[in-house]
């Protein structure tokens, strides 16, 4: 039996948005018994209809008999926990959470609680809330976890057998790297496709403007798309992720400046050769997840 | 019958790739007679297999019957038109394009032709060659004609009737706003996409670029589509309308850098603010295209 297996009384899940909501009909498919602590009364009704979780509750007394439990909190929430969050985590449990930036995460948890394990299960989506909750938002997507010298091993264990049972591929790296990765594949695009949107938003010309919306298709669609996104999360993302993120800009701003000074230039097959470089380059980061 | 609607004895096509070989199939199946002329003679073969036009050839003679020939030429070879292919075209004939640029065509092509409207049909995707061509690949995609003021008006008309036919949304606009629009909306895409890819590339820290090529998803694929592009073409674009895109990469860099200026201040609602307005102003460029 999958709970014997896992020597797991009850997984508790904080939050029960996009990623808890699914993670609680996946870990509940598999067998496990899953409490859901949510903020909102009416929140816990919804995810009830639902069905996320077997048992949910706006009282985190609910999570005192889960030895294992996942944070799956927006991350300004994450960082700055509830006093009765805290008191309600059970000493022995193994906690771990789901935010998309690790090292500041690290900084607050590793002080917070023994058994603590940084992950981020890169699963996300446009959606949010209570109901946006799916079975199988994990399988065959990455599932990062940042160990440092100080993190348990047998915690370390337990979110490891967790990922692999929902079908996730599991990588460990330093927080520091991961928050940089990130920074580069995701929220730099977002800055770069946001400032897109925003220089059509600039353009003051009424004709031009009135045009390009007329032309723009498919691959105006593609490049604005995250930029367009949810602007709280992107705030999220910004704010909670700055340094890397900055490096991240300093690296693209010289990018597109050598691009600039090609066309400036008139240096034509340079452009050529560079643009053969980045249709070269771009199938190495989709072997997973497109074309 | 169709043909005598237009009064038309035959419509030629200069080059049967993508867009002249889809014209080719769609203007046969509205009745029209179609004559192809292409510059290899295995071309000719091929096209002749897949029934792209009623008479194919390599001899630019084919076209002296035709009252309205369409010029479906990369843009540097419809820059540089060879001599035999104007000696070819008939005085009487309307003559247009299929250029995503259209200054620079006018500024040649007004002198060669009395007859001669600047067209810019906006169906391409990623498939280039006498393979691509498909039908009805016009249908509902904006065709920009750029009149300006010597331009025949009969002609104009005649090329209208054409976009029509074939179900595209007209247009018309000034040649330089239409390189204006298309600079915003398709070139500075691709540059500020490539740009992207060219950042990852520019990673010396290994471990870095192997978790980064690990995690990029769905958000990554789409913000580097068109970077990762056919090189040949985006390097068309740039030394074509390298006027219009200098002019919206400057806008663009300065788009950027407010958000950079606002993460060095730490102005997160600022942040957040810019990320609703862009939010706001996606859907108005997507009506037509892509959700």
């Amino acid at each position: 039996m999958a709970q014997k297996e896992c020597s797991t009384n009850c997984i508790g899940i904080v939050g029960l948005g996009l990623i808890g909501g699914s993670l609680g009909l996946d870990l509940q498919a598999h067998g496990f018994k899953v409490h859901g602590l949510v903020h909102r009364s009416t929140t816990a009704q919804k995810a009830r209809d639902r069905g996320l979780s077997q048992v949910i509750s706006t009282d985190p007394q609910i999570l005192s008999d889960c030895d294992l439990i996942i944070l799956a909190l927006p991350l300004d929430q994450l960082l700055k926990p509830s006093e009765a969050l805290i008191g309600a985590l059970p000493k022995k449990a193994v906690i771990t959470d789901v935010g998309s930036v690790k090292a500041p995460v690290l900084k607050v948890w590793r002080e917070l609680h023994q058994h603590f394990v940084g992950s981020h299960p890169m699963a996300g989506n446009a959606n949010a809330g209570v109901e946006a909750g799916r079975k199988e938002l994990f399988k065959q997507r990455p599932w990062v976890s940042t160990p440092e010298s100080g993190t348990d091993p047998e915690a370390l264990e337990k979110v490891h057998q967790l990922a692999l049972r929902l079908g996730s591929q599991w990588t460990t790296a330093e927080a520091e790297i991961h928050d940089q990765a990130v920074a580069l594949i995701s929220h730099l695009p977002v800055l770069i496709s946001a400032a897109l949107l925003k220089t059509l938003g600039n353009e003051r010309n009424p004709s031009l403007l009135t045009l390009a919306k007329k032309l723009a298709s498919s691959g105006f669609a593609d490049t604005t798309r995250i930029g367009g996104g949810n602007p709280i999360l992107g705030k999220a993302m910004m704010s909670n992720n700055s340094a890397a993120i900055l490096r991240a800009l300093t690296s693209y701003r010289w990018s597109l400046e050598q691009f600039e000074e090609a066309i400036l230039a008139q240096h034509w097959k340079q452009i050529e050769a560079e643009l053969k470089e980045t249709h070269t380059l771009r199938p190495e980061f989709l072997k997973k997840s497109d074309s």
